[in-house]
């Protein structure tokens, strides 16, 4: 674990101090020269996957501190395993060495955006706002984001729900390489995306939606102890669903708990698609099971008494043993580790532990 | 009633012969000029709102059909106290006296907006394109309407939900003049929306939104039923609540019959605001009382025995004198014109009477 001190500040960057950048990354960090007048004022997280003895290279200026697999193991000791090895759901570790209230995440291989007018994209800023403002979960508005300058609830929108509810994940989207599955990648390889969308909104309490894990923002303070990516990759029959699995978690607790989740802007430039035969490989099992898996996540009933994240948590990997354990004893094994992760999380963050991080409305 | 043809008639106009344009009025209609290219291959029902006797001037070369309040008693008879006066709400008789499968409807104040580029936007067309394709109400997905052009379901979406469901509501928005109610237009009296968002998006099962009647198009066949207006206007205690009622009844039932509701993309311009003050008046009771009608809305389960729109909207009309009849006697007499709307609907449509229309998913 290597830290540096970042040489220049610009000025009063927002939540400069509460918020941590994390990457998970197998190469050098050069992408992140693109990024430095948006993130140099913040603190990284580097989750160093694959070989640890492999050095990765962090661009001058940077504060950072960097975890191989060696470092997992060593802090996690036993409870290590529940954390992902050759899979970027390796990056879920940074969630929780994270002192910070905020956490943002991004790819190695996503570059920054441009506005439709040519301007460069500040998406930690925008997932910043997003975060900070307030969440509308419980009735649809017709405009959008309710809370943003020249907008507003339209007529017919109860005035009794327009405090909103806190916002607890910020998902941003991806201008030119589309986060598509293998087979769509297959179908269509060399379709882009290049549609800006002006537009940040709610998801619906109960509706389940797809999170990618490529440009995210979340409150660890709210939602944190469910922001658990999985078992993937090294000897786990699937991959490519980390972030799936953590986003149907996390939409759940959150429609429980009375807490929003925001999609939209803003928008990452996203440079490359990754193989879609591999991914195929990886992905095979989980287009079978998410066919159980999402009927699974909308008929989950959480009890009253599950009144923080974690104990939201835990009762979800009971209901995961016993109905998608059925599927495969691949989903045992995944129940387990989230109740690891859950007894790893609270040993780190003791203060969390005892009556749980997230008080809903 | 009077009927003309039109001389010229652009190329291949969509869905030509099976969409009329609906449109209540008390003035002269001089906006059709501005959407003659967009408008005059199309057949209006225009809906005379106030005094009969006025002489309500169609532009030249207009192909229309025209009821004022003494047609619509002469047609309906003493059903016609279900059609409200004196508010635009009376537009709902142009649903029942159509003879087509699909219903566009603006209001008189609404002119053609531009897209970012300058282009002149064709909102029909577009009402139409959202018509015409699937919606995907079971499953979020997070770049927007999945069959758009240069647009797909993202990773994680469940292969199984690809097909999609019929669109029966294609609810578009509006260019400056946002549609606000009286208090929000009091506080802000010079907010104009000047963001357009390049999007359609499918309203999630189970979630309500604000349906607005200025800028609507629909499946007359698969949920005009349900598209009644309420009692609003002259003799009534509350205004401005027409298009919001049918928006409710329409989402709850089109949920029931696994259809799907799109939002987004068209804009139209909206001129000019009503005057906030008389809003507030016609509003008033209609604040407090949504208060209590959104959780009604929330909580409506339809039997399985309700398999067309008439039924669900006759089952919705019990619950609504059960359940909201407690709140005002206004209720009562909302949930007996529901029942007389669809007697007359029948009487008028009679083919989709018995079996009713809509089959849905």
């Amino acid at each position: 674990m290597a830290r540096k001190e970042s040489p220049s500040v610009p000025t009063t960057p927002l939540l400069k101090d509460e918020l941590d950048i994390v990457i998970p990354t197998i190469r050098n960090l050069d992408f992140l020269e693109m990024w430095r007048p948006f993130f140099q004022p913040y603190h990284l997280i580097i989750v160093q996957d694959g070989d640890p003895s492999k050095t990765i290279n962090v661009p001058e200026g940077f504060d950072y501190e960097l975890y191989n697999r060696n470092d997992i193991n060593r802090i996690l000791g036993p409870k290590a395993n529940c954390i992902s090895f050759k899979d970027s759901a390796c990056r879920c570790f940074g969630y929780m060495v994270s002192k910070k209230k905020y956490i943002y995440t991004i790819d190695d291989d996503c570059f920054v955006a441009k506005d439709p007018s040519g301007k460069e994209i500040n998406a930690l800023e925008q997932h910043i706002k997003n975060l900070l403002c307030p969440a509308t979960p419980f009735f649809f508005n017709t405009l959008y984001d309710p809370y943003r300058e020249g907008a507003d609830f339209v007529r017919g929108y109860p005035f009794s729900l327009r405090e909103g509810a806190p916002t607890a994940v910020s998902h941003g989207l991806w201008l030119n390489i589309p986060d598509y599955d293998a087979p769509t990648q297959l179908v269509k390889p060399r379709e882009r995306n290049a549609r800006y969308v002006d537009a940040v909104l709610t998801i619906p309490k109960g509706t389940l939606f797809p999170m990618c894990g490529m440009n995210l923002g979340f409150d660890r303070e709210l939602i944190g102890p469910a922001m658990y990516f999985g078992l993937m990759g090294d000897g786990q029959p699937i991959g490519r669903y980390d972030d799936m699995w953590a986003g149907w978690c996390v939409k759940v607790i959150c429609d429980h708990l009375g807490l929003g989740v925001k999609t939209g802007l803003p928008y990452i430039w996203h440079s490359k698609a990754s193989n879609p035969f591999v991914n195929l490989k990886k992905e095979y099992n989980g287009i079978f099971w998410q066919e159980e898996m999402i009927p699974f996540f909308q008929a989950v009933v959480l009890p009253k008494e599950c009144s923080t994240v974690q104990k939201c948590y835990i009762e979800l990997s009971k209901q995961v043993r016993e109905k998608l354990g059925k599927i495969d004893p691949y989903f045992n094994k995944l129940a387990d580790a989230m109740v690891t992760w859950i007894e790893a999380w609270d040993e780190l963050n003791p203060s969390g532990a005892a009556n749980g991080t997230a008080k809903g409305k």
